[in-house]
């Protein structure tokens, strides 16, 4: 069997299960060249993360992270850990000479964010921030046809990200609802996604306008002790891409009845696409070069003419699942390992994203228009 | 046969037919106590009106419109002319003692609505604008589910309204372009429908902040002659209710695949209702209350149980159409006349409106929010 | 006002509501051209049709629809009433020189079916049934593409007539359940309109093969008493028409949560259709023509470029409703009258689909296939 | 690291992939408990199963199958070579005393099913067949659901497997269309997995009448030589399960625009549900217990609360994949051979399948209604 880059895992929870499924099927689906070692996964305590590493078939288990980080065998670290953690170790990574692939966010606020962006730069290290919904084939397809002129001069975006886990108002407080734990509310866990969406669709966001709102102020927590909210469960914003295109965006944790409402809609002058990753296999596509009586939106199903999808399976419309997604993933930062390129979406873009969500915030604070790129960590 | 209102209906193009079809339709629809009498019909020229009144089945037909407000015979006059004459017609109407029954917009400005609206509160007559989507059965159960607090506390309002009929930058410069024709653009001829369900669905908007563009900033005449586009193609907003729910209004006339598309999502604590007038016959509804893992929208056919429903067809799911909500809409007006209440929506709404959506013009002129309820007229 | 052919309405139902609402709206709608008359209603007793036609606008009431077709004045007898009057009334009114316009079904059984249809011919009358749904413009322009060629040669059907207003087993026993009033059950109420659906897209169908099913073989009476129903809850075919094209038929009013679900889907070795009533307003459309990674279903919205919508509303997807289908049907029938041109659907086409339907019955009580051409009175 | 049962895998073409990447993926899902190793995989020639084997991280590969049969250490053997070879390879693995992993369809035909059915229970191996669909989490909460009489009595069945692989008459003639191959066409490709499903959710077929066509009758190979298609693009059945519920099939390899359209509705007295593959993460549910005028069918999307869902992914909404549901398999197959018990579905579900299948072309070509139990080999 050959062997691969050896991968040092943090954390055992969802993401990090996500992960070792994705690193132990890059190689079956995208072929031996991606194939990858699952050397050693760390979490608390020790036997935690021994029994983490047996089921997710990592050759050994750790105790302390930095371990991991200070190990010369490793050629990746992986960090799944809680976002509050973040940074920290994404930090440590670079500057051990270590690539990084870390999940969103890549940290709670700006002043992080770019210490973290600006020494994996100096150290020159591949980094990746998993931002998995772009990776998606329909996705991949959309930015093709958007940018190849298939719908003509974008004149309007319009996304949303809605979920509803704690559209309950006796959903308990938890690390999510604190700033130090979670940083941004919806914004961050949700709105983040979105951003980049925007962006790997239609490049950077030139200034937003917005409102955020906590609808729930309180929760409780498990012991019964009433905490106070710290953070936002909508945030809506207008925008403007630097390109000129406005947009709107609308992000909820308290939307009732959406799931992974991620959707978006790009209007051009020649047609218009639109994309709900609760049906992530389909993208639908209006033109107005159809026969007139015939037009209509298309129903697209993902199949093996779209990007990446041929990979996981040889037939139209059976379906890939969300985990397929961050196969993908791991394959684009692989990819950018072996040809020594920048991963995309880099730590760059998730400190562009963090920018835009900042943005909102202040927005939302002062009335009026923000300019993401002018903001700074002070 | 029961003799009843006689009415004068102004005007014989697209609503002017729309108009008539609802006029022969309310008594075999609702019954006898609904009947009219389609009276006179007056168009410009005389022959004109006299070709329509055959087919449209009016008694007699006029070339000047002020013959009817003369006319002590005819109960209502009925304005289906293009929108620049409504004001004045109205005005001269409702000093005649005429109930009015007005196309939307009332009128161009704000200026112009309040005079009406003073004007027809003055008179005492019974007074109505065609915002005919309100009177979908599925937007009266949709009221009345929120009323009823079956959504629970609502939390969030999402809409919009998108057609795309000036989308083709090749769509010629035509009086919808020119301010003193149209008033303003998609705000006007679309928006205003937006916010009347808005209004009807979770009350008065409090406050509002927004952008307005012209994306296709200049159209030729068919003769040639290329002008500058006098409104919007395109706005969008953040808006509060007075309640304090947020939400987000986008409204576009340029919204390539879109033909109808006035979608409103409203989130509750307990529940989601979303609705799409493109599907005019259903609407959605997300219960908390459902059983876990049986969970999900459900789409709800228009049927008898539905308010109105019945009096069009017996069997849920059959359909309802666009001309079917005049239908209601005029049995409304008369119910009101009859009844000697406030038909509803009536001018006051009218002018509820034209505020919000001044209101929206002045916040993407001036940055900020705006309190429609504190325009005036100067 | 131009004068107009002279309706004799009888019945005041549902349907004959309907066909009041549409004999009114035919000229608003299409034009002075089709202006029709509403002379007399009958119903019984006497004040019930006074009453109805009141309401319904008719000129004249009678409590005897025999004076209808007595009455010199009268142009065209319309029969909304019970099935089972269908046949006689409609074999005196063709004896009596007028035209006919009948509710489906034409008759109770293949014997009446022949003798009426036979009498129309005779009597050189025009002569209509009321299969409304295939007056859809979305059924219209399916036809079309079908002729044309846009699918490619036909290699398939699917049909179904969904239903289910006899669903619930405590639905009480009534006309419906017995074959001197009803007929056949499911077949010939649901299953009469597919099978002219399938006649009008495909031409006749040459030999079935199928099921019939009485699945709640007994219903209580209003007033406590069981009885059997004798005639079918469900029916299910395999049928093949004269051009060879195989296809599927099912039937049911006991189909739980479908409210008007007739739906075709035609297979051709170049594209697909696809329709429902539920969403009549709506075509799908699959061509294989697109281009690679672009195909899909898409779905196309009723316009002024699809036949008849523009005589409703001049804009794209603002949705038709069932009553609109009785005015072009309405329409047909007096541009047939006014040509001296066969209506269409007329009593043959009834006759045809009354074939079918017994077609079904055999081949459910015999097995194998059963050639509907070859059915006979006797 | 665990040790696991041992896995032989034969074939590494898309199936073969599609095993490895769910042999891999069992254990980060579902927990170390079901960790497996991919030890042998064998195929023709040599170098292209040593290729394989290092993409699909295996450690040794084999250019003989029969190399892994006759193999001391393999605990299972995984069959995913062409269909015409999986009877001989199970007989043999069987008689080996293998546990046998085995793609549909287990054999070509009635002979071969029994000899392999009753060779594997003689063997008292574990023996199971890759019926993937049923084991997505939406499928198993339906059967729960239909059990559990949350539907009622269950009425009416309706099932479809459409595709269009060759609906292009263009397609050229391949193994596909050959008997001594492929078997049956459609019915074997397609309708095994739909036959499997209706068995599934509603247990054994009684009886089946039924049509199968070849509509393209001859194809061109890739050598330009045009040959006759030896089995059926296109079948069609009525069907009656053992419990007396009626229902339709329809099964299509030419049905243009389907791409993965298993879709089965279930009507019952007090509910309906219904799936469609294309969207595999939904299922719709109508329930006669909901409120009046609140009624409609609910689509629920696939979640934790669901079986198997929570393995995958802690959120709702977010999406399985096809490939997922072979991981599911998987599990079933370890848990099965864990416990000693027969896996599910078994090779004596394969033959039942077989059964069905050649019932419906002997059906096809009698006419009239066949009873699969009765089939026998000769």
């Amino acid at each position: 069997m050959a062997t691969g880059l050896k991968f040092g895992l943090i954390g055992s929870g969802f993401m990090g299960r996500a992960h070792a499924i994705a690193l132990h099927g890059v190689a079956p689906t995208f072929g031996a060249d991606y194939a990858v070692e699952c050397t050693v996964l760390a979490d608390q305590p020790l036997d935690r993360a021994q029994k983490a590493a047996d089921s997710l078939r990592f050759q050994r288990a750790s105790g302390d992270w930095r371990d991991l980080v200070a190990d010369p065998s490793i050629d990746v670290i992986d960090i799944c850990t809680p976002n509050y953690l973040h940074a920290e170790m994404a930090l440590a990574a670079v500057e051990a000479g270590k690539h990084v692939y870390c999940e969103k966010p890549l940290a709670l606020d700006i002043k992080q964010s770019i210490a973290v962006t600006e020494a994996a730069q100096r150290a020159g290290v591949c980094n990746a921030v998993g931002f998995n919904y772009i990776c998606n084939p329909m996705m991949q397809v959309a930015r093709e046809m958007i940018l190849a002129g298939e719908i003509g001069e974008v004149v309007n975006f319009r996304g949303s990200y809605l979920e509803d886990y704690m559209g309950d108002p006796r959903v308990p407080f938890s690390w999510r609802c604190e700033r130090r734990f979670a940083g941004a509310g919806a914004l961050a866990d949700l709105g983040s996604h979105l951003i980049n969406m925007a962006h790997f669709l239609l490049g950077p966001i030139g200034r937003v306008c917005g409102v955020t709102r906590t609808v729930h102020k309180q929760r409780q927590q498990p012991d019964g002790i009433v905490r106070t909210v710290e953070n936002e469960d909508v945030a809506q914003a207008l925008v403007e891409f630097n390109s000129g295109v406005p947009g709107t965006m609308e992000i909820s944790r308290i939307a009732t009845g959406y799931k992974c409402g991620l959707a978006v809609q790009i209007q051009g002058s020649r047609g218009t696409l639109v994309f709900d990753q609760e049906r992530m296999n389909e993208l639908k596509l209006y033109r107005t070069d159809d026969t007139s009586g015939r037009r209509g939106f298309r129903t697209i199903l993902a199949g093996p003419e779209h990007p990446d999808y041929a990979a996981f399976c040889p037939a139209s419309g059976h379906g890939l699942g969300i985990n397929d997604l961050k196969v993908i993933e791991v394959r684009n930062l692989i990819r950018a390992i072996r040809t020594r390129t920048n991963a995309s979406p880099d730590f760059a873009e998730g400190l562009r994203v963090q920018k835009v969500m900042t943005a909102i915030e202040l927005a939302a604070q002062q009335g009026g228009w923000i300019v993401p790129e002018r903001i700074t960590a002070s």
